[in-house]
């Protein structure tokens, strides 16, 4: 952390501020320029609270040094964090594709799309049971009836379930049916939802919030690794900003930021960072090309009836051409050509739990 | 909902959108202009899924005329909503004025800012036992001997207490202590909190997410408000934006919005929309002016010891000038000399909880 | 600047730094904590490109100390800047309101908004005759002759002329007529423009642009300040956002920040920055609260028939409204009562040129 | 346009509204609802002042349906627009890369830069002879000069040359140096220069304002068109958002999203997008996949002694990896193998311009 002094601070403040460096147990490293001095406030890597600097008589401003997050960070674990899900790899050579309606709205639709979606070539099957709508009066999805479609469509699949949690208190529940739990983007800084799937020792799917920095995405993903929980997703879906042509703004420029920053891996979510189906293929291959180890896609064999985000859900057939071309994209950016994803050759076995 | 066909929609996906439309059960008027069809679809007022005709054959895009909220909006409920919080009146003529720490430290802390705030004119006390923070390394606060100390603030000052939960399943224990609950903006769009605090049936304090849109905000509102929870406060507290030199933007406009859509009180957040209390004192005077029904202003009597949000936090004294001062204002824009506060010529009560 | 070293960086890389900082004729100052090695580069003031710093092995970030501006910030200038405009004060204790319609569009709607503004206690008068506008087929303003219209209003009432300047080669004649010359928020960062009003010698008021930062805003006027003209005047016009309810984001928190800053006078233009004339009145008042010097407000007499803007404009008894109101506001946060406005007793003069 | 009525207004202010219409010549189209009225306001297709219509007493609000742009629409030019820049094709199966220095500095950097990228497989020269610069004190470029020393490099390596201009009354000169003219993101609603450009008939490259809409940037366009010259060539450079780990938010959704609105040629500039060479590589990959018809980027010899934005550089080995990598991702998504690009077999020939 550094002190930055006013030009016109005194020596009795520049004192003073010392005195508090040292008496936080940090120590004072004194820089005297020509026009300002600066105090460096060394100490073991844990956070200090900036506050009990920059409201010292005499202080211009604090610059934190260190970051806020460590287990995240890629200088903790230069190394990426690969994990396996039932059969394919995350985090690896191989990209992941994740697939599915919006909510489950009903056993044959689930069915239906679930068995779409493996022939496309998913890698793990995606359905919302639990629902956050911005609205009361809209669907608020089936529950734990919705779980148990979702577990039927994994034994008749062979496909891994991810499935959303909104409460705490839902967390052993809903992690007794799906393979990935997923925190969704309102709920990236419900911190008592944090705690409680990081407890869980579950794998994690974690969307980034419509207003949230990298650096916050990043913070919320470390709440779960201080928990001992280190299968941790993170998921791009789109960030919130002045364009209204789109449902939000898909930050591309997070996957390279976040493959540098931290070691864990990073999907994409082209759906909801468009809004509209005519481009969740154009943003999905850009996702790949940008480095992203894998996708989530909402697929619905019949979007116009469905209960949400129809207008952004692909038709099974263009999904695969998604599964296709993406796959052609990786290939080019040197991914290897192993998918990590279900292993159609495989007999489809009775819905076993990932490691 | 109006549904406008592309200029070369056909006579036959015009037929279907009709079909559709009258399948909902709703009623279709056609308008049929030199270049472009256009269906009204009329129903009963509940909401419609917009998808069900956006991906019809031949639809350009579809055009929602009805607000989505009812309870929340000033068409459903004329007339201000006020309320009685202990001896304050809350979106009357007069103001209210919300003060206290970021978090409950101490007793110590608690009880001799509780003191000054109310020495200075503050109408209730507020203070955080329960912290969402975005570093799992920060002070997540003493928790419910957070709220023991608010009741032992009540009891010494009078002072009604106004705190945050941050989790369904706390709700019931902090609301026996709490005369608000407040849901924090990282919250805002917690949908199972917001059940929840509904059903608690107690006054709530609804802080706007840092990217919620107004009618988000108001959506959120509807979800306590449906639950039969009528008592619900309104509060900006600063938006995202791409400005660096505040911690928020105050989105003052969303004062007059808000007072023209809804019938619920609207405070301003001074201390968090800015984050420095240096523009404390201006943005609280620019809120009033604005038209709010009062303030939330974070004070601390020693603010560079503060375990939180210390740099934006005020003086007990700066305080003092706040409550002058936008008392002045008040009245210049004519709202009532007889303020929405706690009467301070009435001897300490013992603390009885508010109506 | 400071220079932060990786935490594993070599110290060949650090002497490289140090190299590269003394061939740049900057002192080096060495500060070596436990994790990293930090080094001050202490020039005289002037701007140092940061990237002959970042590009090098072993840094991890440059931190910029010095602020870019100087001739605009208030510790160049400590006391605030006023000049006068005919017989107004702008910076000083009264307030200023400027007022008049968006569009010059013809002579005898000038004439009757001038005299309006001015029954109602305005300052000076403003009107486009050159108008940037999103749509090559919206209507573009009347050019000169619009500015003929504008001269023959000042003459009429005694009220100065404030409008817009949109390329560098108008800006003599433009300047013939006006008394202050407008840089409008899409040419915030026109530079060509930036350095031909500064060369007029010009009064100037130079908004914001929609998505400038304060600093950006601060840069633009120090290209002004930096021909030698002085007489530069602040405007806060809204900025964009996410929030779709209102047209802008009005930015109150810049009134403080600004104050802060710079020795420059600061205006809020709160038509502008809401977009809807029933804000105006509300947000007009949050900007005077928050400490702003004066208003640009958008007057006419009848808005459903004007050219642009209709929608934001005010009709005069409600100017009228806003100018008694606006002054109570500054009365109570302790402004001269004694408006820094055109003096109505005095005889109407014939349009002699401000100071 | 839609005039939606209040649901309490009279028959009298809806009879008001038709008259208006028709007074303004337009067909007026009723819609009886059970709650609203409705009113089709049907023309000729030229737009049509809402204002006109909001601030009649009863009407809730004026819904558009036209979109406000019509030479730059698909709708008016469904076959993407190509034209020919030297040998490369624009807008065709192939893409284009350009790439240069972001400051022209001195005949030796500028040549050594140009055949680096001339080697690497670049379409196009970039290099700015006059830069508009945040700061005053910055490199402001080399002007007229600079352009010689492009025009010298056009001839040494033959690849045609992209400079910006940045007045209006520079725009016949630099048109006589430049293949293609650049209008700056900070110019981009500079009205006075885009008129000067569309006048001078001569290819047009218009970057996206930092915080322009897709379809702002669509009606900029659109005052070129309406010149009559139809080379107008868009770019992707980024958006100002709330997110700080990089210098702009790359909107990739654009790309999608205008290659269906429009029939112009898409470029994406991954150095401005990013601010960052580190994520230039994945960024402009991304571009790629998204269906952009090229690339603009920042390429530079000795990127820590480049005048300006030295950070966002590329070394020509990143650069010509770049390509390699960009035309692999081309061929994925089914794009031709026959880069739009300048013919390395060809003998270099001597500078001629343009088709």
């Amino acid at each position: 952390m550094l002190i930055i002094m006013h030009s016109d601070a005194s020596q009795e403040q520049i004192d003073q501020v010392i005195l508090q460096v040292e008496a936080n147990n940090l120590a004072a490293h004194l820089s005297r320029g020509t026009e300002r001095t600066i105090i460096g406030a060394v100490g073991d890597g844990r956070p200090v609270n900036k506050d009990l600097f920059t409201l010292l008589p005499g202080v211009d401003r604090v610059v934190p040094i260190s970051r806020p997050y460590k287990l995240a960070s890629r200088e903790f674990s230069p190394e990426n964090t690969t994990f396996k899900l039932d059969g394919a790899v995350i985090g690896g050579p191989g990209i992941v594709i994740i697939a599915g309606p919006c909510s489950v709205e009903s056993r044959s639709q689930t069915l239906e799309i679930a068995h779409a979606v493996r022939e496309a070539g998913a890698t793990a099957l995606r359905g919302g049971a639990y629902k956050p709508r911005t609205s009361p009066y809209s669907f608020q999805g089936l529950g734990e009836q919705g779980l148990e479609i979702l577990a039927e469509a994994r034994e008749a699949t062979g496909l891994p379930i991810v499935t959303e949690v909104t409460a705490p208190e839902l967390v052993p529940m809903v992690a007794s049916y799906a393979d990935v739990l997923q925190v969704g983007a309102r709920n990236m800084q419900n911190f008592a939802l944090l705690h409680a799937v990081g407890e869980s020792q579950h794998p994690v799917l974690l969307k980034r919030g419509m207003s949230a920095t990298v650096e916050e995405l990043l913070m919320a993903a470390e709440y779960i690794l201080s928990e001992g929980n280190r299968r941790v997703i993170l998921c791009e879906r789109g960030i919130r900003t002045f364009e209204t042509a789109t449902r939000n703004t898909t930050d591309i420029n997070a996957i390279p930021v976040l493959k540098e920053l931290t070691h864990l891996p990073v999907l994409l979510d082209p759906s909801h960072s468009t809004g509209y189906w005519q481009y969740v293929m154009a943003v999905a291959c850009a996702g790949i090309a940008a480095g992203a180890d894998g996708l989530i896609v909402e697929v619905h064999t019949h979007p116009e009836q469905a209960l949400s985000d129809g207008g952004q859900s692909l038709k099974p057939e263009r999904f695969a051409d998604l599964v296709t071309r993406t796959r052609a994209i990786a290939q080019a950016v040197g991914r290897s050509t192993v998918p990590g994803r279900h292993d159609l050759s495989k007999p489809v076995r009775e819905g076993e739990k990932a490691t």
